[in-house]
């Protein structure tokens, strides 16, 4: 029962894993998140969530860590510079060749640890295609679940704390905060919204839009001002320990039976 | 402020529609539903729905149905006869081709009104690209949110009612009776994932998984066994109701500010 | 020896056909057919036509009616509101998919039934793509031939009736008069190609055009003019016939033996 | 008024081409024709039709020959070795690629000049493609209309000349006639299906088939027996006069007007 | 062991083939070569030294010519009409298909005989995907290898006589003197490259061009202006001479073995 | 003149660079190395080269480093696990994607730094793509020129040693010596291949292979055992000085005049 890092290894050393090894997939994204957060609060979130859980994990199941995605769909921020980004087909391709060689080795058990709300739907559609086209168990977890997809999100952000806001400010204060500019951080919630009773984030009607539409004038949703260090060290820990008990299910999931104790 | 049926118009009819005409679009699926249920349960459901609140918000506003998608993605269901689909790329590219070929027009609203869970995903994907493909205003609603993405399930199917279980037998007894043979209907809930803690359905982690996955013998998941038409009648009202709302909305969003009155 | 509608069936009823099994595929279009008549003329045919076969042909032998087609290849209409189509390549990978997925069931017949000119020559390709991929017999039917594809033309319109002339607006005059605006008609032949020997609608030589290429104002190619609900019911009459002995047909169509009586 | 070689031309002698002149691209096939024909026996008569009219017509009009496709869509002979094929979807990238660079020159109007029949249906689909993604004035001529498109075919071949048979063995009898074995000349024409009515070569409809479909053992759909370098003389002549004559007019064919004098 | 044409074989013939068969594809290309020569240039050189090598070997082992491609990857050259070009998905899809469908004849090993310097890149992936996919054993032979890759390169050209310079057309002057038109030819070297220590032709750092980047007004990346006949002949003589050696030891390579004698 | 990681920089911060600047994308691999090295070689060959190029060189220009892609094109060694791998169809999706992104930006100029041998090919296709597409001035430097496209090799492996011999054993033990077992180091150069005079690796003429064509058991193609941390150092050394010296050209680098002193 280890946490090994799968690139570490050789490739005998990786054939000798068991059908009940989890790979994990940091799947991050570079793309702006305003003014005070660099480009890569995503993949950062992805990395260090993803590598926590699964050391933790390893402690009691095989757990090997995969190199992580730092490009991704991000065409949402497509209008500014930093977002470097691939098309939906892109990444489904992506997806599916490294599913179909992983595939080609022992490793049967695939967890997606994702940090950016714009990838959920793909990985969502990923899936499935890689547990039906390649025959791995697949399974998506989230770094912290977005709060336009059942992830709390403070009130003072109107549930709309999506990108840049309080959480994942606070985040990146506690893993890099030399690279914040709490000087640059503005309130950018798009209050408005909260008049319209159907569609929005995190109602039951979800649309097509990008981080621009709103008129905020930074390209954040969410309101970044109150981030504190120590907010972001429990965030990161509680979503370390979520994944890392998440993790441990993984290891030891079966869709036709009850987990073995 | 009517309700049209787009393909009822001429070409220069269909040129005057203004830029708050929704377009709306039910988004079915052929697939296997067990052996009490057509394989078209999904897109009747699409059908009915969509029909029934494009014509409550066409009184209030420019509404205009478009001919519904009947094969989508059902790769979780590809093991059974039956089952019609198109892979993801494919479905993708269809919804692309109707997104450019629609804003050629002057139509600038699109509305999917889906009634398969296992297109939510790639639908969130396309929602996205329209918008910034082809500048659509798009919105994603559902005929009833399956109880793995939000919705409720009755206690009895332990939150598992996603595919011919209580709700849509029962939406089918009301809509097509005669489809339905509840001599055939059987409770196929796997249970034993209950004992999972965070893989399953409507659980913080979501998996890749086909239908014959569970070991429940006939595809189903969820407990068809108590469905009535009155249910049925109760169910689909209330969806149409929903679905009319949401549409009257989609009429008047504007992500920039709240709807005017 | 019956007619079915495919997705009014269950799973299991559908994995009970028979290798003598005929599944139609009507294939229609949703296109700008001039001022007088539907963009869903060619939808409406197919799927009428194609009914009244299945049923005609079902009195003799097993023809399940798949739900149609109504988005298709229409690019020769693209420059008018109301013409929504998908490009050659989505439409192949559509009834590739189609293909594949009807033929992991016990079926192995399956015949198009086509009501656009602008499909027959993809549906040509198609035949032969599901054949040798799927191992599909496959068949292609036309609502009606039109003019430029052997078909008969009225002399009035030179042999140029094919897109909203006589035949389909009789037709629709029958099937749909409601949605028919015969004040609207006007006659829109391009008859100065009646000067080309060679080049030309019917004659040896085809050409890549688009209805807006011949100067007659309405996208019309064709004299609707003197079309009349009585042509219309006997043109529709003529093709259920034809299209139902043909299907009497493909149910025993082997390629390398004579029918068995 | 000439005739020229495209590739012969330096760029610049390129780039003073007029808007009429006509581009013609022979398109053969690499295709098992039985064991008396060589497989480039499409290529040749593409060829040499194609060659023979475009210097007939380049007397009065600007016409430029382009190196010809050897490589098609002959996915019917797929099972034969010496069969070299391109799927739908690479020869119809082949042709848009070869549309869009050559639109992006002076040359306006392209001619496929095609001579296997297994091509048509694809380059219909290329002939609308090119129309409108490039804007380039296509044309589809014939190098010999098959038997199933409309072409004549002798009465002993029941219509069913349609590869390898009396036609295309008395061409190349006249072509290459040391590339051509009588001695392995069987009659080879699948006679049983005259006994179907309404599906066949020529008939109304249109069916996938693969040339091994038909039982007739060597993959010839025709009668070769009677071939001679003197009908083959005759047809090649005739094929030659007529592409030439469509040529011409192909140089100024306008779709909105007659022919100028 | 005997020299043929592919396309001149019948099925039957070509079903005969070895295991140590070679077939041979030419790989030009059509595009500027400024004004002194041809479109064709790559085109003629490719077929003029695989036809003289293949027939050379042929005396020795067994080598099949296929007909050659004459469009290929030229989008350095895009800017110029006279290009006809192929993308790099498109020309990869048809040496793909050209690979899966010889391998599903009995020839087992297949040489590219290259004339494009603009070609080598993908030929490169090429030549590994029919490896793998096919199951060919793939080779890349140059016509002449270019400055760039590797090739001599007259003093005066500065190592850059990569296009339409002293070789390339001394090559012409001797296969196809009526197409070369020397009083157009001008030296046209960026000497100005040479001032880089790392970047150019033939360095350490390649980098991504067109042909017009190098602002020397005609397309040209040489000196054609010394180029003679004799000169050509000797090139032509010297390229076939070492292709033909390099497709004996075609014949014959077996990567987990020495040559046998 | 800065060196700068792009991901840790804003969005607007991105907005500043200039056309001067200098984008360095990492390319590695995971692919079997044999026993003795990680399946990450290449992938930490490419970082380490890159990060140490990149200050180097930012010390007298603008360098701003992209995360690396570990996932490539290995699909010479697809046989064996540990080998995570893209098609070449999707590594040049994910390419193009980052080239157009990239230049919405301000950014103009591209380096990729490749250590993976198996990408050259590929990336040679891609500077010409995103130079065509989206306007960047994109080079291609190698960490290590491999032996068979022009790199030195020592006399031992005869010029053999491209995957997992003594350079890149040698590097990796200067770089992560804990992830080097010596012990499983074995000499496994396919010396038979000398024995041909123009196939083989840097001949002639290059071949389609895969890792076990070439039965020297291990996957290893070169000899490893002589490898000593004080020959890695020097090589990396050498590669980040020579590098560097690359990229500063880069960054002024125009290809219609010298460099500006």
């Amino acid at each position: 029962m280890t946490f090994t890092r799968f690139i570490d290894l050789s490739g005998p050393e990786i054939e000798r894993f068991g059908e009940d090894t989890v790979a994990v997939l940091p799947v991050g994204a570079v793309e702006q998140h305003g003014p005070h957060l660099p480009v890569a609060t995503d993949y950062y979130m992805a990395e260090a969530v993803a590598e926590g859980a699964a050391r933790l994990a390893g402690e009691s199941c095989d757990i090997t860590l995969l190199p992580g995605l730092a490009y991704t769909k991000s065409d949402e921020h497509a209008w500014s510079p930093g977002t470097l980004w691939l098309s939906a087909r892109t990444l489904l391709s992506v997806l599916d060749d490294l599913g179909r060689s992983l595939a080609a080795g022992p490793v049967r058990r695939l967890a997606f640890l994702n940090a950016h709300g714009g990838n959920s739907a793909l990985l969502g559609v990923a899936l499935r295609e890689l547990r039906t086209r390649h025959g791995l168990r697949t399974f998506l977890l989230h770094a912290a679940l977005p709060a336009d997809q059942g992830g709390a999100s403070p009130a003072a952000e109107f549930g709309m704390g999506v990108h840049g806001g309080l959480k994942e400010t606070a985040a990146m204060l506690h893993l890099h905060p030399d690279l914040v500019d709490m000087t640059q951080a503005r309130r950018s919630v798009p209050e408005h919204l909260t008049a319209y009773e159907h569609i929005g984030f995190g109602k039951p009607v979800s649309f097509g839009w990008t981080s621009d539409d709103f008129a905020t004038g930074n390209g954040l949703i969410g309101d970044p001002t109150g981030a504190t260090p120590e907010l972001g060290r429990k965030l990161v820990d509680a979503s370390v320990s979520a994944a890392a008990a998440a993790l441990r299910e993984c290891a030891r999931f079966l869709p036709d039976r009850p987990p073995t104790p």
